[in-house]
């Protein structure tokens, strides 16, 4: 019909498809429905165990030898350009003494991204060959998937076994490669699970990705944040057995997420990766999205070099306190079980026992708690405290407690989800 | 066969043939290309007229005022979080001033993005449902086609008429369009044309467009970068008569390509973008890319408060003088076809004359140049300059020269490329 006098013709466009419940899986989107059930007329700070940013509390505030490094780069007015006009960063790809991985690696086989996530959305943009596979553990950070869907890559999931500290279920990783079977993701230290795997394990994943023909995607942007029995051996020191792309980001070792620097690091020094154009292709896909901020990249060699190891100590005596605080506590209130204690990263995977908490709940009818979503929804509308849910991680009826957070937030934190479980579940104390 | 001892299948993995060829219409790649003929021997610096980052240059350096405002914000170490942390930047949603454009839109209509760059990905990958085609400029700026090509949605050509000062073919327009077109880009002040949109042709455009019921991604990375006879018209001044996605950066107006700022604004004021889902869906694709780094969001607002008009009218006078300049000494040389002289942005378009120039070239079989790559190789080689073929921005034997650069360089550039004129075409002088 005309409207305003003109012809028209219906309007054409319509969305993509691919992209229906991108968002949904997010723990972004998790939260932000979390903190859509605070209750407004509770006085108290909202306390946020639900995600892995402690970058704004005080006691995890960057260094400030990071932060001179990008003054200085932005001041000099030498990184306003595009990145790949530099030669000093050309194409993006800067050979660095990367935190943690073994770099033999020549400058060409590491990628500057921005931050970690986009690692990930080119690793599985570039592996998306049509009908190809990706296994993925179970519970995993949820961006693996939602960037494998709008790939079309088809992902299968190996269990990650709660009664062997989360190690890897190598018989499941077995049965589920076939011949399309592209690579298998580990991310180590873990989110959600908190778990270091050791070398001895790391070693058999080597061995088996070897025999299976795929490719190990390590994701280790929570490495060298361990504080337990293990040491981090970056998965880079299998390159030899099978080919590591080894993705990381200064986001969490320095608690700067927002900062958006990250890496791919392709371990391979037999070049099976380079001989299957993976590094090549790596390259195209940096080549048509955006790139790094310039002066980031610019100032990453004295945020590198620069750093004290001060700073990375006290950061992970930190993590070691709240993890140990937290785990402490939690054990403390007798209805959750959380028999592994978070060895790295910043999470704690716990799970109401006796079970089923969640159906016993106070008297009231409208108390009821059905599920894990159900519990972190009631949880932050009755102490304004957010947990994330497993199912958000793949973990249906488990809890992800952050604990990276100021210590007196944690404790705080810790007496409301107390206070909730007294109220609710039986076995509460 | 068994390596190492262990038994072993082949490697699985293959790249996305999606990818194939992805960066070879890039601009960087003719760049790169360009540059690997330099001849190393000749002592004189090599001078960028290939692409579209004055930054480097004194007389382009951006105020103090924006590197100020980053500063600060990096100093107050408010903004190392993720920037869909912070309630000041609600999922990298901000309500703008937005330089330009007239946005009447509430702030959930317009995103950051990490720069224009990301922009483009962004709309394209939202609008890409199977099927659907997109209508875009020739010549154009070429990422969107490579993005195009990677989304898997089909592309159709509509002409820019040199001899109408590049005004948009809306006959080929109207005839290229069918029931599965999405969208028609429009790129203004143009990208490669130089030309500057006239308020009545645009509002042809809005009302070609309502039409045929095609929205309208208007980029306008170089918007207010105008200094010939026609103002800028910020497309989205039709958002009424047809619904409009702004796209743009405070790359080229602040001459920081490197910071990866931009934004996607919904210029609609009957929600007709809202009402198909657009806006909900941009939102979705955003959530599954990274974000821009959170302190240059947070330094947005001083930056656009704070800068002053003295430095956009030094920009703009810069421009005027260095495109008058190039103007002025092409024609002179007397075998290039210049008759547009660029009315915006930082490009010209010039097309050899009399043609072919390509084929007359020297007595010496070896320097016949074949056609516009060719010239641009032998011109890098010969001469140290770097201007694009115009069969980089799909034309064919044009080239494109870039006039935002230092003057002096513009000058020295501009010489050698007579003095290789004069060697190679029969008209140079
Ligand atoms: C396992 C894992 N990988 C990747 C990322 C993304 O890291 P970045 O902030 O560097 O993009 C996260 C962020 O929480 C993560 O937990
Ligand atoms: C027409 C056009 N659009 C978009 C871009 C990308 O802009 P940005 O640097 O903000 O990503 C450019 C860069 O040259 C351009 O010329």
């Amino acid at each position: 019909m005309a409207e305003n006098g003109m012809e028209r013709k219906p309007w054409r466009f319509d969305f993509n498809p691919k992209l229906r419940d991108a968002s949904s899986r997010n723990i972004r989107s998790t939260v932000d429905l979390l903190l859509s059930n605070i209750d407004r007329s509770d006085a108290r700070p909202v306390i946020p165990l639900g995600h892995g940013d402690p970058s704004s509390f005080p006691s995890f505030r960057t260094t400030a030898v990071a932060e001179a490094a990008v003054v200085s780069a932005v001041r000099s007015g030498e990184y306003n350009c595009y990145g790949g006009s530099r030669n000093l960063v050309p194409s993006r790809r800067l050979s660095l003494p990367l935190p943690g991985s073994p770099l033999s690696a020549n400058s060409d086989d590491v990628f500057l991204t921005m931050g970690c996530l986009h690692a990930i959305e080119t690793v599985i943009s570039v592996l998306a060959r049509p009908g190809a596979n990706i296994l993925l553990p179970r519970p995993c950070y949820p961006f693996y998937e939602v960037r494998a869907q709008f790939s079309g890559i088809e992902v299968r999931y190996f269990d990650l076994l709660p009664d062997r500290g989360w190690e890897i279920d190598l018989d499941a990783v077995e049965t589920l490669a076939d011949d399309r079977t592209a690579a298998m993701v580990i991310i180590n230290p873990g989110n959600p699970t908190g778990s270091v795997l050791s070398y001895g394990h790391l070693e058999k994943v080597a061995e088996t990705a070897r025999k299976l023909g795929i490719m190990i995607i390590a994701d280790e942007v929570y490495g060298h944040l361990v504080f337990g029995n293990n040491p981090f051996v970056p998965m880079g020191v299998f390159g030899s057995v099978v080919p590591v792309l080894t993705i990381g980001s200064i986001s969490k070792r320095w608690a700067v997420p927002g900062w958006r620097l990250g890496w791919i690091a392709a371990c391979d020094p037999n070049g099976i990766l380079k001989d299957a154009q993976i590094v090549k292709y790596t390259n195209e896909y940096l080549s048509i999205t955006s790139e790094p901020v310039t002066f980031i990249q610019g100032a990453i060699p004295e945020i590198i070099k620069n750093t004290t190891q001060d700073f990375f100590d006290k950061m992970i005596s930190l993590l070691r306190q709240t993890g140990s605080m937290c785990y402490d506590r939690v054990l403390e209130m007798g209805c959750f079980h959380c028999r592994h204690k978070a060895e790295g990263s910043m999470f704690m995977l716990v799970r109401p026992d006796p079970e089923p908490l969640f159906l016993k709940g106070s008297s009231s009818e409208m108390l009821h708690i059905t599920d894990d979503v159900d519990f972190c929804c009631k949880l932050a509308k009755e102490e304004s405290l957010i947990i994330l849910p497993g199912s958000t991680v793949g973990l249906p009826n488990w809890l992800r407690i952050t604990f990276a957070v100021e210590p007196s937030s944690l404790e705080d934190g810790l007496l409301r989800l107390k206070a909730f479980c007294g109220r609710h579940a039986k076995g509460g104390k």
